[in-house]
Parts: structure tokens; C-alpha cells; sequence
């Protein structure tokens, strides 16, 4: 299973749980997290970029590898990515580079999920 | 070997390790850390919950599986660390959601254990 | 004007300000934040006493002068406060001290105000 | 003078003295820092919003100041800069929202600036 | 009253009522704190090194004043804080700038008053 | 593969990835990140240990296992880590432990290795 598929399906598993058990401020966050990232005043490759600079200079690889996936999906290039990692290393120091190198491996898995 | 279990053969492994060495600041350290969580004019219960939410927020996993320990030894309710998820994750933000699925699984293999 | 009433005045007219915009994210968080205070499988005084120990090991002066509030409407004791602040200082570590010297004399000025 | 015109002085001020110091580190941070925001496979408006989003996560007002500055120069519209308020609170948390009501009272003094 | 007075004076007041309440946590958490930085292993002067550069990467500004005043009584040059103030701002990011300049503004403070 | 193999061999690879992308900023951050802990007012000893303390306070393993290995190769003593790791503790909290449980596991790699 590459890195892409054992995120996803972590994810998927153990969001299912966290949804199911009735806590509803829980739910609402879920469902408000879901709709920060809509379309309105700035597109939604923007929002995702933003997500994924946040993440990044906040240390959460699941967080980056999230944003990540839906960069990739949404047509964002490498050449991109690579200028949110720069703006996300200035901002948040050299603390942020092995965040960017499992970022960087999970593009990389990305791209040959989508070329396989 | 379960998560609970491998996590807490490390925990104890490196703490010999650690209070071995001839640091008395650490010694003391470790000391205080576990006197904090003491009966006073806090009961132990709302202490460790008070662990639990300052461990998520500050998205420490080792942190949160300890402190989700001892909230499941003093017979804290499955309902009632959610509560402390949903502060956490409202407080601390959705950079708390990989923590809190990692804490649900551990919480699971506590249950586990219990039961088997 | 008291810390607690120019903190007051400056938090509602600004929180005015931004659910005065319309951007339905920011107004459904806001109304999440309060949710997720209220009473439940835990009760209303636990669930501050978990938000002013966040507050503080995220070190956040605004953050823990409204928990304080709240706890002190909530009738709990100093005694009980600096608990939370041991338990904020030993998981956060000494660079809550300075939040936790505000934080006392920010609990001064509650006491001094509901004795004038 | 408006909280605008009072931080940008002092950040000049105190810049020209960092920079003034022979600390070829330093003096190439800055030079770094400003290079990351220019034009690229991003624009600079993206940049910028994604500037703005890192500091306020990581709860700096100066640097949430800073880069308002920049997005109001360049044309950003409020209802857009609240879009990078939700995603900041909701990445971030509500340890976000006193940074939020800083924010909107320095966006409210550029408008003022500009209107004066 | 001088920036360094002023936090001097409001740094003894606020210690002093933190300890003068019954808390033995708090109490040996400050004595823990005096006696981290004591000569041992490693001399005096380094470890307030050590102090200043984790407060900058943590970004408190009570605590970097303070430890820019022990390297200032202990001899350390400017060139050496601003050696310190470079790796934190690598490691720290540029986040860490406008607490920069405010440390530029303590240090220059401490020499005011020695030449005074 | 030893966690001080695998750490290196990891890092190597993936930082060639990042520097083979052409982005200026990120290649220049890394030259100036080597920089950074060059010999200057302050020994390469003294900027390691610096880089130690503010690798565990803000809670990164990777950094924290780079530096431990820098510090041994420079004849930076058992004692004196431990030093290091005190003073992080004390200013960062118990949230450090974990990370310090993993320094004190690298460490005895890197000693290991050297008798191996």
C-alpha cells in the first residue's frame, strides 16, 4: 500500500469513529472544516493552498499530506507546491524542512498513484 | 503487542534511562511533573483531563496516550474525553483532528485490553 | 477602566465587528466556540477549567482572561485557579510564567471589581 | 498616530538597527524573506494571502499586521481577507480569535488611512 | 521608568504574589527554574544562551528580555546575542523578527542604563 | 539499518529532491541554514547546543536528532546533552519528554556507532 492509500484509509476509518460516536461540536467542526474550504470570495485552489502553508508551518504531516492530495487533484503544479513550501520555511524556520521532505515524498506518491 | 503496550514498555525503557543519568534537574523535573497531577483542591480526575486537553492542544500523541490512560483508569467515560476532544479540537483547531483520530485508536485498544 | 473592563469593551466590540461581516464560517466557529462550553457529560466549570489550561500552554492573554472570568462567575476558588496554572507551567513549561503573572494579576482585578 | 503609521515606524526603525549590525545571517534572512513573496509560479497576491494565514495561525500580530498591509496595497477586498480569517480560525482554532479582533481593528485603520 | 525597569519591577511584583499563595507545584517549579541554568556540565553563560535562543523560537518576549539581561550582566557581547538571535531565526523562522526588533529595544535599554 | 543510518540516509536523499527543484528560496535557505551554525562570535560548539535547545522546545525529533549527531561528532559530552535536555524541559515542559525519551534513544545510536 503506498503512503497515499495508508493515509486515506486512516483516515477514512478513524474520521467514521470519531462521527459516529454523538458528540455533536465534534460533527460541527467536521462539517465546518469541510465548507472553510468552498468556493466564495477566493477560489478553492486558494483555500487549499492556504491549508496546505498553514499546516505546514503548524508541523502536521497528516494536515500537509491532506492538503496536499486536494492541491494535487485540483491541477496545482510541483513548481507551485514548491513556493508554498518556501513562503511556509521563511515564515516557520528551518523546523519546517523535514515537514517539507515528507511532503515532497508524499507529491512524489502522489504522481505515481496517478501515473500507475 | 498492542499500542497501549508498546507505548508504555518505551515509556518506561527510556525513563530508566533517563532518571539514571545524574541530572538532578530532570529528576526533579519528573518528580514535579507527577505531583502535579496529585489530589488537591483539584480532584485527580479533573487533573488528568486538564492533562488530556493541554497534551492535544499542544498535539503531543505520547502525551495524550498517557494522560488517556489514566482518564480510563479513574473510569473516566468514553462520552466525556470527547468532551475533551471537542475543547481541544474548537480551542486548538482542526491541526488537532490526526491527534484526536490517533487518541480515538488508542482509547479503542485501552478498551481492548480491558476486555480481553 | 479595570484590565477586566477595557478587556470586555475591546472583545465585544470587535467580535461585533466580525459577525457583522458576512462570512458564515466565522459566524457558525464563534457559535461552535460557545457550544462547546456548555454543560454535557461534563459540567459547565470542568469544561473552563479545560479552556483556561489550553489557553494558557498555547499562551494566549485574551484567551485565559476570559476563562478566568468565567471561572470566576463559576465560583471557583483561587486555590483551585493556580492548580490549573501548575498544571498549564509544568506541561507548557516556564514560559507560561509570564501568562500566569497576567493571569494572577488579571484575577485580582475580578476579585477587586466584585468588591467595589 | 494611527496604529498603522505607529508600526510601521517602529518597524523601520527597529529594522534599520538588525540591519545595521554586521550579521551576514540576518542580513540574508531578510533578504530571503522579501524574496519569497515576489512573483512567481505563484502571484504575488497568493503569496501574500498565504503570508498572512501563516502568521496568523502562528499568532503574530506584527506579522498579521505586515502582511494586511501588503494584501490592502495590493487590492485585496475585505470579504476576502475574511476568508483567510476563517481558514486560520478553523486550521488554527479560537486561540486565533483575539488575533482575528486585532486584525479586523488594523484593517479598519488601512481603510481609514486610504479614506483620510 | 526604563523598558528594563518597568519589566524588572512587574516581574518581581506578580513572582512574588505567585509564590506567597500556597502552591508547592508553582513554588518548585520556580526553584526548578533558578537551578536549570546553575554552572554544572556545561558554564553559566552558555546556558542562558540556551534560555535566550529557546525563548525566541517560542517567542516571549518576558522571557527573551530576561535572559538578555543574565548575558548581559555575564559579559556576552552584541555580536554574540545577535549570533543568537540568527539561529533562532533560522530555526524559529521569520516569525521570530518582530521579536527581533523588540530585542534589539531591551538590549539597547541595557547599555542605556550601564552607561547612564 | 540503525535510527542514526536510517535518519541519515533519509535525510540525504530527500534533501537532494528538494534542492534539485529549482526554487532559489528553498536553496538559499538550506546555504543559509548551514551558515547559520559556522564559526563566529560564538563557537560551533556553543551553536549546536543552540540548535539542540530550540530543536526540542519546538518539538521536532529530526532536528533534534541532527544536532545530537553534529554535538557528538564536535566531543560534546553525555553530561552536557542532558544539560540541554533539562534546560528544554524547564522551558518547554513535560510536553519534551517524549522528544527526550528519543534524543536519549539516539544518542545511545550514536555511541553505538562509534564503538561498533
Amino acid at each position: 500500500m503506498s503512503i497515499v492509500e495508508s493515509f486515506n484509509a486512516y483516515r477514512s476509518e478513524m474520521n467514521e469513529k470519531i462521527l459516529s460516536e454523538d458528540n455533536k461540536v465534534m460533527k460541527r467542526f467536521f462539517s465546518l472544516d469541510t465548507q472553510a474550504y468552498q468556493e466564495g470570495a477566493l477560489d478553492k485552489t486558494t483555500k487549499e493552498l492556504l491549508g496546505l502553508v498553514a499546516s505546514m508551518v503548524l508541523r502536521c504531516d497528516d494536515c500537509i499530506s491532506y492538503h496536499l492530495g486536494k492541491c494535487f487533484d485540483l491541477g496545482v503544479s510541483k513548481a507551485q507546491v514548491f513556493e508554498v513550501f518556501s513562503v511556509a520555511n521563511i515564515v516557520g524556520g528551518s523546523i519546517c524542512i523535514p515537514h517539507t521532505r515528507r511532503a515532497v515524498a508524499y507529491w512524489e506518491a502522489l504522481e505515481a498513484e496517478k501515473n500507475a
